[in-house]
């Protein structure tokens, strides 16, 4: 397997998820005789690489893990895009390794001793107990006119100086694209050479399955990303009026849990918030140096990392890693999110403290764009759940597509359950939590704003004005839906209002006008911050009746009355 | 000054700013015998800061830069709020920040040797070449019965606790939000002594007030965050048809070096993008250990150690801070715009690269969402200029806005120059690129689409079809405007296409239809991409045309047409 990342200091991070995959498949399949699960992980990484704090999040955690089939092969070549690296970059990065308790070699000159190199990953290989990391002295542009110059970097050599470099090597400079003949036999050795290592494996392999058929069958599940038959069936369902409502966290902690036992490929944890964000599994203990068969990982505050780690052991094929954090710091893991998105690893984020009604933190922990952040990137399912089925519902998508990254957003505090919910509806994105047919106006609002419209629309009937709410737990879904679907949601041409404890920024494609934050949040009691900023049933009573009688003296703009390109 | 951060690592990292700041006004301004900047800057942290990979970015660089005024605490309590650092931080942090070329002091009990914590200081102020860590092991929740717990981090202790800590430390249990009289005592001698210290600067700096008037009046008006009276008549103006058309990144460059000489606030750099984001200063060498008088930053491949850093520079108020990188990696960068945002620092971020059209690099480096991700960021102008004159008006705009950051999104490829464009009219977020009185449809763009919706007006003229085009460098601005000038420039009811190579994610509060990405980018020519996705005068032509059609039928819903709540 081979990933290339792009963006700096993800290659490494994403390693250190592969080598965790690696360590914990081999615990768990792995027999007397039978090494199934037994590769090294390598990474070649440069200077760029190892600045950036991505890496230094990963690189400590694999220390703390001991994960000894881990080799970063770093290519010490002294030169970034400003040029020397004495601009910025001066620390002793051997020393810095191994305070992150990983064996740290050295090879001082790789032109002139290949040789070293290759002793020097033997003994990477022969260290078990630590990740090791190989400081190589290179020259950028070896061989070249433009050797240990910035210039050798990001553009092509040149006609001139790469004819210059193939002279430095022996080779015929009018020749292009030319493949010396002792070249290609070697690779043709090369090839045999691996071939026959992957019909031993194959042998192997053959062998395990006939000896232990579930395992084989279940690892056949896993790296195929398919889902055990009845899996779903085993998500909460909660009875109106008898389950006391709780926070969507809650739910949260109960449709991993539910899910948890049955899908031994779901591996993840928290950035050191697992008593906040719920995320703890009862089915399993902590992968950790010396018990690689658990599957919770403590991440620490360690974000960006987090993400990283999680997209590398997505890569390794058998796994549907989840990791968690408050919803402000996806802001953190960002970088590595998108490279999710990108890569269509369908990793699940569980991100709880979902708006300013996480309370007393206080703005700097309150998020207020992350959901529209999160929303306009492409291939992300962003989930607000607004109760426990929608919540199931939250789990099921993300669960059901392997291919896309999904975002479950939670609330920190009690959410109302809504009568009309249930998995099959909120699954389609968006559909009518109150009922009305011919309404006056259309609420719609996500999470813990759905309650409060909820009361509103009650409290609107006894005004005489028929209201329709509308749960829209997830937008990217609901406009994948069929446009019969969406219109008999959302007809377009009557007032509507969107209501969501966010920026209002996006929600003008399903509404007219919008209850939401322009500013950031305040520090306070989450109850007292809804009021403050006008998340309220009377807020939403009074903003209606103002759109009522708005739109008396106008028509009012069909939102669904556009052309399709 | 003090500053309380709140986001883990953005603390230490601010501080990085802070000493960079004092070491720059200490070489720039004193004088013999006037020592007028001469402060520490001291850091309280814990285990949660130093696992983010932001403080190890600022850290590396701190090391790098040799800042010996630095001094930090680290609060060594071996808890985290998932419990012991066992969990996930076993590092060895002494070792860590040594390698960084940090001094690194360690005292093992301060509970029992605050003595030792008073000598570790002293050593750290006499250390002038390195910044120093303090290792301070100490107990959290020291005195209570949830001492060492991670009960103790993040809920209050409890009455019965709370009772017990005030008995071990020798209080009254009963009284409540008292100080005894000895504490009082001490911190008026404290007072008095800062007092004392504050006096002796003001004369002190009264005395180089008289000595050096240029110089006073110069840091009077940079830490009001005044600006020189004349300093836009500075900024570039190019004449139509005479100037060749540039990339934006290019006109960056003449803006950011036209005022450069004219303000000294303004100091920052990239992250290690010099080549590619242009802004390199001509007026200014480098800020390193031994030339702090130069204003040039090199940050590394440090992101969001760069942003977390130009905070503590603003901190420090006498700068304007500005950093650069690709606008992609502005999503590394999140955590620390964001702190700048809800500051009000208006650091000036110049992001370069800014869409497709930046080419072979990749959908890894090509920004799809981000433009989004920072316009739903409250407090944030976002600037996309279109050609010269736009570009020059984000620079004042971004200047004039001391309380606002500003991102500067600037293309790596030519741009076409609008002849209707100025600074007075692309200082309004939006105005007529191409005026049309009765348009049957209007264009809106930003950037480098601009240019294609003014060659797609042409040819819809040609066909009959009379089309305005709206150049919006900024939607915030735009929407700041008075109503009038709003309804002047997008009446709402006449059919409205958005072009703009990201996400369409936002722009249904402008336009009826819109063409973006709804997908990540692709490798290959930035000019084949563009063809690839549509942005093409074609492209925009036919949606054109197609929009005119289909609202034959059906009245243009008016999006101007809203209540005012």
């Amino acid at each position: 397997m081979e990933v290339s990342t792009g963006p700096l200091g993800q290659g490494i991070s994403n390693a250190v998820g592969m080598a965790i995959g690696e360590k914990h498949m081999a615990a768990k399949y792995n027999k007397e005789g039978f090494d199934i699960f037994n590769n090294y992980t390598y990474v070649i990484c440069g200077d760029g690489c190892l600045q950036e704090g991505v890496s230094s999040e990963a690189s400590s955690l694999a220390g703390h893990l001991g994960l000894g089939k881990l080799i970063v092969m770093y290519d010490d070549n002294k030169i970034t895009i400003d040029g020397s690296t004495d601009l910025s970059f001066t620390e002793d990065v051997k020393k810095r390794y191994e305070s992150y308790g990983w064996q740290v070699l050295v090879v001082d000159d790789v032109a002139l001793g290949l040789e070293d190199l290759r002793a020097a990953v033997k003994e990477a290989q022969a260290e078990t107990d630590k990740p090791t990391i190989i400081k190589i002295r290179t020259a950028i542009g070896y061989g070249s006119s433009k050797a240990n110059s910035h210039s050798a970097h990001g553009a092509p050599l040149g006609e001139d100086c790469l004819a210059d470099t193939k002279t430095f090597y022996g080779l015929d400079p009018s020749k292009k694209f030319h493949v010396d003949e002792d070249v290609a036999e070697a690779y043709k050795k090369r090839t045999a050479a691996v071939e026959e290592k992957r019909t031993a494996w194959d042998e192997l392999y053959n062998k395990y399955a006939a000896s232990f058929p579930d395992k084989a069958k279940e690892l056949k599940r896993r790296f195929s990303r398919g889902l055990p038959d009845d899996v779903f069936s085993k998500l909460p369902t909660f009875e109106i009026g008898k389950d006391k409502d709780q926070a969507s966290r809650k739910y949260s902690n109960f449709c991993l849990n539910s899910v948890a036992p049955e899908l031994p490929e779901l591996m993840g944890g928290s950035a050191d918030l697992t008593p906040s964000n719920l995320t703890a599994l009862k089915c399993s203990g902590d992968f950790q140096k010396d018990t690689p068969g658990g599957r919770y990982l403590r991440f620490g505050v360690r974000e960006h990392g987090m993400a990283a780690i999680c997209n590398g052991l997505f890569a390794y094929g058998a796994f549907r890693p989840f990791c968690a954090t408050f919803l402000n710091f996806a802001g953190y893991a960002l970088g590595s999110i998108r490279v999710a998105a990108l890569s269509k690893f369908g990793i699940v984020y569980i991100m709880t403290h979902d708006s300013i009604g996480l309370g007393e933190d206080g703005p700097t922990h309150q998020p207020v764009e992350m959901l529209e952040s999160l929303r306009s990137m492409p291939n992300v399912n962003v989930m607000r759940p607004g109760d426990s089925n929608e919540t199931a519902a939250a789990y099921k998508v993300a669960l059901s597509t392997p291919e896309t990254p999904s975002v479950i957003c939670c609330s920190r505090s009690t959410v109302k359950t809504i009568p009309e919910s249930s998995i099959e509806k909120a699954e389609k994105g968006a559909y009518c939590a109150v009922e009305e047919a011919s309404p006056d106006v259309i609420l719609i609002a996500s999470g813990s704003e759905v309650g409060i419209c909820m009361d509103a629309a009650e409290g609107l009937a006894k005004e005489g004005v028929k209201a329709r709410v509308v749960s829209m737990p997830c937008q990217d879904i609901f406009l994948a839906q069929p446009l019969q679907y969406q219109k008999s949601i959302l007809p377009g041409d009557v007032p509507t209002l969107s209501v969501e404890a966010s920026s209002i920024y996006g929600w003008h494609r399903f509404s007219h006008a919008q209850i939401g934050l322009n500013r950031f949040g305040k520090s306070g009691n989450g109850g007292d911050l809804f009021n403050y900023f006008g998340f309220t049933a009377e807020n939403v009573i009074d903003k209606c009746k103002k759109m009522v009688t708005f739109y008396k003296g106008t028509p009012v703009p069909n939102l669904m009355a556009k052309p399709t390109f």
